[in-house]
């Protein structure tokens, strides 16, 4: 029984502030429907893909805010993309800024779902690793406020498993942006068996702190997502939102990525760009079998100041 | 205050069965003083780096495989390594077999020991992550018996603070070979504020299990290596033994990494070569200071998995 998947990463030009959640998702259909074609089962689409990225503005006021989270998904917006994935029999991955009213309180996530084919949210995660600064810091060029505008996510690592084109049990797991820097992230995960890992990112070209790293931009990229799917012998998909938004210019440079860390699938522009990779799930088999086989070869004992409070 | 280093990885090409440990030593004391003449206050030397890669073999014969391990260190065949240390003033690190006798039993590790450059051990690691196998496997090329010729490390993953060249508060960190492709190795020692992180491996060309991947060996060397700098901003230094040696190819690409993740020196040969690096030790900050911040950005309520045994 083949358990070969096609993988898309369905990159994304610039979103404008100005740019309506219609405007993005007709752009989404579009990419959905272009990765269809080329036979893909599942499509990754990038971070906060529903509007431009908001936490590089500090906002005094709450309800403009407001504006850039959704309460619902789907809504009213965003329901032609689910329609258009049940009607095409294929999955994807969506990142959005979420607001959840809990106790009359609101909660803001930075948040990523995983839809099958037949359009039903089969999973949710929230961004565990948020960057960025809660305050407001007028020395930098544009502001990175999600310390601000989100809190941690409290929904850990999850790992699903779902049917995918014609694979029954495929083991998905979701991680966003900043997470993918942190190598707790992918082992988690690997621990629970991810076969897949998707993410979006939103990732500016320039590091105010130490722009002396800039040009290692798009190499610190790769480094972390190739040896987080080496390192767990698992296929990771990382699709951006990229080029030049609202004055800061984002990287691009997305890609699928085999178990064995290989770049199998890369985008070359800095828009909207579909990429796809026929991926066998059965090959991370190859390296958690043995090299990076778990149960004989971690030694938990030693690792005990990875889960201390500091 | 300057806190630049200049760290060397002192190559070793083949060490055949037949040679004996003077002779090994003789080659080790060379590259001693060649780096010494390029400024290097501290040197890396390969894992067992005094005998040839013994857990190759099956051995019937207990004294055979007895006479692979150092029982004393410094002892008489090491002792002109340790003095020309102290004369040049250098530090080293230098992997061997070690064979303890504890109650009567015999320990067997893969140690590591730093040697400061007054010649004194100041610290020891035995190696974690064993690869390999115990048993007698037929089918294979060549074995790989770490799991039977030694017990898993005993020490976890210390940092020892000590004077390197004009700096007096140097963090280093050691680990072995396979340690280096397990992200827990480097956060272990990035959350105990480890600048340097020393590695010495033996790694075949030949990966019997999966013989699919061997093209991409030097790949994964490096990759894992470029990723525990980055991810915890330190340095690496990874020094090979390498070559042919007793019919098994082993990998060379030694080489000298900095907190960017960047290779600053590589070996490019399969034999005795040393190589260096100037290596400002505060620029582990603008990594550690910023984007891989711990106190900051990490979420180790998330990340419980790691430390549960299975």
């Amino acid at each position: 029984m083949s358990r070969v998947l096609t993988l898309a990463a369905a990159q994304m030009g610039p979103v404008g502030r100005d740019e309506t959640r219609e405007q993005a998702v007709a752009r989404l259909v579009t990419m959905l429907k272009d990765a269809k074609d080329r036979s893909a089962d599942l499509v990754v689409f990038p971070e906060l893909a529903l509007t431009t990225f908001f936490p590089r503005w500090w906002f005094d006021d709450e309800a403009e805010l407001d504006a850039f989270y959704e309460t619902d998904m789907p809504n009213d917006a965003t329901r032609p993309l689910f329609e258009a994935a049940a009607a095409l029999q294929i999955g994807f991955y969506l990142g959005y800024a979420e607001c959840v009213i809990d106790k009359g309180k609101k909660r803001r996530f930075n948040t990523s779902i995983l839809v099958d084919r037949s359009g039903q949210i089969v999973g949710k995660y929230h961004k565990v690793h948020l960057p960025g600064h809660a305050d407001h810091q007028d020395w930098r060029p544009f502001q990175h406020l999600e310390k601000r505008y989100f809190e941690p996510g409290d929904l850990g690592f999850p790992v699903f498993e779902t049917q995918l084109g014609s694979v029954t049990d495929a083991r998905i797991g979701m991680c966003i942006c900043n997470d993918r820097r942190w190598p707790e992230t992918y082992r988690v995960m690997g621990l629970e068996g991810a076969e897949v890992i998707l993410l979006g990112y939103n990732t500016p070209q320039h590091y105010p702190q130490a722009p002396e790293h800039d040009h290692l931009n798009n190499f610190h990229n790769h480094l972390v997502m190739q040896s987080g799917a080496y390192q767990n012998g698992c296929f990771v998909v990382g699709t951006a939102k990229c080029g030049m938004e609202e004055d800061c210019m984002l990287i691009g440079q997305s890609c699928i990525i085999a178990p064995t860390g290989e770049i199998a699938a890369m985008a070359t522009s800095l828009s909207d760009e579909v990429i796809t990779a026929r991926c066998d799930l059965d090959r991370c088999r190859d390296i958690r079998d043995n090299i990076f086989n778990f149960d004989q070869h971690r030694r938990p004992e030693c690792y005990g100041a990875l889960t201390k409070q500091r």
